[in-house]
């Protein structure tokens, strides 16, 4: 499985995030070919460090190669530039992908 | 579910930290009571950001109550402790926890 992980860490504008998140990158997000999960984290608490995450979300796909078509698809690329609509009001995005490998 | 998310920055001594974590820490998680899933990254690559992650681990609950009774039990109390272990020879490591919604 290839899990792509997006970390933001606090908005400049919450209410503008949160609204363009719920009515643009959900739907968006939820519309890339062959996404087996998506899932988003709720009341998040730091344990360690020092800076929270105010949104932590998980894009799935069964492969590497599932994952590479999605982002190619006309939902893909807008949904990638639709991150740099959402970073207008939070700066710091970071994201990832990697194998999961379960122990 | 609730998951515990733990990142790791690039190691100040990869054969150390590689050689812990597998040697003691992925046995000590491993051993978690109630413990759903445990998952760990392989073949990162960031996409969007300055600092790589080095390894992202990620343990998963039914719920807050099973997460909570394993960091009180032994093992857990142990695990905790061995983190501070791993940042001998890694010293950025934040985690957190959140309750995982589906969209």
């Amino acid at each position: 499985m290839i899990r792509f992980l997006v970390l933001y860490r606090q908005p400049t504008d919450v209410a503008a995030f949160d609204r363009h998140y719920a009515e643009v990158h959900i739907p968006l997000t939820k519309s890339l070919p062959e996404l087996r999960s998506y899932t988003v984290s709720r009341k998040t608490r730091l344990i360690r460090g020092e800076d929270p995450y105010y949104l932590i979300a998980e894009l799935d796909w069964d492969d590497k190669g599932a994952m590479q078509r999605a982002f190619a698809s006309p939902a893909g690329v807008e949904s990638a530039k639709d991150v740099d609509e959402l970073a207008k009001v939070c700066p710091d995005i970071s994201s990832m992908f990697y194998e999961v490998e379960t122990l």
